[in-house]
């Protein structure tokens, strides 16, 4: 009888964490994904984590911020080259973003144990919560609260649509929240931080290559527009004796698309909320959100200002949610994986990611982006073929063993 | 001792019917109104109204589409003359919209009884139920499940914001749906009703006097429009790839205004739903709703027509929820009102009344408009001066004893 033939065992295991993770806070109408920080199925998720942790023998914590870690060695020892990614979603969201990169990293481990790798580090998968802040509104909240970027009395007293703080949340979910904040202990543990992710557009099918390395995250923003009107009847009220938000709003929009094309950025109106949002009520308020993005800082600006300026004319005021500037990796990490990847795409990305919020607290952060045919992100219709899926976990090995050696 | 004056007690009483509402449905933020049917302030506005009618005698009755009658004589031995209106309001509406109606048609009747005036006729007061459809969608719904216009199978089956259907609503309140339908005999006991309304526009204001006769009300109608695209993720997604359902929403909103200026009609967007509605999301799809009303049916279908085609170049589609042609009201009614009160202005309105659903099923019907200094409307701001009620209830008064006598 032949030994099975380690790969087959490495796949099959591959493909049992994605059955298993397929069935958890799926929408079975949209077949997209609804798993929000501190809820059941984000319990679930964590559950699964750490059966993962478990059956491969990894000692697993679980930070101040609620992130969870799994060592093959002890980092306490010597700071641990460390992969994974988040694992929750936005509403509706596809099946890559986030697991990817925690599947991968385990995938990863199994594929050097299998080889008889013998790392001379310790070597780490982490699960960052809160990634895209679907339900507390604050994207990255996981490494924000564990890098100390977002303070826990804040993070604490953040609600959801429903009205229930972060705080009664974790309580809810068993974790303490008076323990919440940054945790520095966790931190030094994290030698470097590879963090491998769906890319979020098509530059590599365009490319023909199934992974790329990341150079940086661009600068991104967030911006609120509060417009004024006056309620009124939508049948008795003369055009001329209106004030309706809603004209503004849709002015504010277009203005949008048309600065972001004169500014090369990019420029998206996705939400809105209007009062009192009724068929025959001319709107008393409207709200909508900018999210603007691009290679630099002033291209960004610029888009904002223009904005700003049509808000202002409509007597509506702008006020800035969130702000990040441009975050590179490490030029010379990205360039020695760069190499080591069959000299790999060094691409760009105008997403936020838990990577970018290590690297600006100072960790050697790098990242791994595995090949979208469509490009399609946020989305169920989002895709990556198994084949490239493969890819990205040998490169994650390649990468680890590099780094780990 | 000197006999009280009897303007003094019928005031008292007017005021104590305003001061007793004014707690109902009181939203304590915004002091606007939210009476929505079949919750529990509608059942404390039906306990009031059953309360006004006990104190002055008048036979209560509720009829098969939960509307409440007050009788004063027998209308089965001759058909009546009603007065009211609703009670019930849209979201942070205003004090006057309906109860205005109903608290004038009670003082209307005390200042006849104080007058000594001996009715020829019976004489009712009527509260109609869920006329501003806040809760389940369809305005006038008691008048429309009245008459029959309004099939009781698909009022049951009416669902709110939360899922609840009218059935399920009606029976958590007391009311058995399966008694619903259209009711002849509450009918036929209706010989002719003057709903009394404040005004929703400023043309009283404008021409200074009190109180107006309605003549018809406007052609208007309800129309939906769903917008496709794709969504996808706001930082990563580049302009040319994007199908942003949230431009073409836009462009809508603009095109409704300017069709509605170019042909003189009224058009409004006060609702829009979008999904997933996430900051950093380019909506998958998005909904939006037109309310367009005009002086005739021709100018309000050219508002649509230039609607849809904007629709349908977005490769959107555009659904007519609701559509009601002119209703006039009884000219020669309209006629012997105007000239009764002092040759009082005589105006069509923009806004759907129980009056026209009871006009378009046959029962003669005339309307009493009560001046609105500002014109606001369906706003907590909604303003009537205290003088002008009065006038309105003397009108009202005078309206009943002509017809009634």
């Amino acid at each position: 009888m032949n030994a099975p033939d380690p790969r087959q065992v490495t796949m099959s295991r591959f493909e049992r964490m994605w059955a298993a993770l397929g069935t958890i806070g799926r929408d079975p109408g949209t077949g997209g994904f609804r798993r929000y920080a501190w809820t059941a199925e984000d319990a679930t998720l964590r559950e699964w984590f750490a059966g993962e942790a478990t059956v491969r023998g990894l000692d697993l914590t679980t930070d101040r911020a609620g992130n969870q870690w799994a060592w093959w060695g002890n980092p306490d020892d010597q700071p641990g080259v460390v992969l994974g990614s988040h694992l929750d979603s936005v509403p509706d969201g596809g099946a890559f973003d986030g697991p990817l990169g925690v599947v991968s990293a385990f995938a990863a481990l199994d594929a050097m144990r299998t080889e008889g790798f013998s790392p001379g580090r310790p070597v780490g998968v982490v699960h960052f919560g809160d990634e895209e802040g679907a339900r507390f509104g604050v994207a990255c909240a996981g490494s924000r609260i564990l890098t100390g970027v977002l303070d826990a009395d804040r993070a604490r007293a953040l609600r959801d649509a429903a009205g229930v703080s972060m705080a009664d949340a974790m309580a809810r979910s068993g974790t303490d929240p008076a323990h919440v904040g940054r945790d520095d202990e966790t931190l030094r543990r994290v030698g470097t931080f590879v963090e491998l992710h769906i890319e979020q557009g098509c530059a590599l099918a365009d490319l023909g290559r199934p992974v790329a390395v990341g150079s940086a995250i661009w600068p991104h923003g967030r911006w609120r527009f509060d417009l004024l009107g006056e309620a009124n009847h939508a049948g008795t009220t003369s055009l001329v004796d209106r004030r309706d938000p809603m004209l503004a709003f849709a002015s504010v929009v277009l203005a949008a698309r048309a600065a972001a094309v004169r500014h090369g950025a990019l420029a998206t109106c996705g939400k809105v909320t209007v009062e009192p949002n009724g068929v025959n009520a001319i709107p008393s308020q409207i709200t909508g959100w900018l999210d603007s993005r691009g290679s630099d800082a002033e291209r960004v600006r610029a888009v904002v200002a223009e904005i700003t300026a049509v808000v202002d004319g409509h007597g509506g005021a702008v006020s800035e949610e969130s702000w990040t500037g441009e975050t590179g990796f490490e030029p010379a990490l990205t360039a020695r994986l760069a190499t080591l990847l069959d000299n790999a795409p060094v691409l760009p990305t105008g997403a936020g990611h838990d990577a970018g919020i290590l690297a600006a607290a100072g960790v050697p952060t790098a990242m791994l982006f595995v090949r979208n045919p469509t490009g399609v992100s946020h989305s169920p219709a989002e895709h990556a073929e198994h084949a490239d899926c493969l890819a990205g976990v040998a490169a994650l090995a390649a990468v680890t063993r590099d780094l780990a050696r």
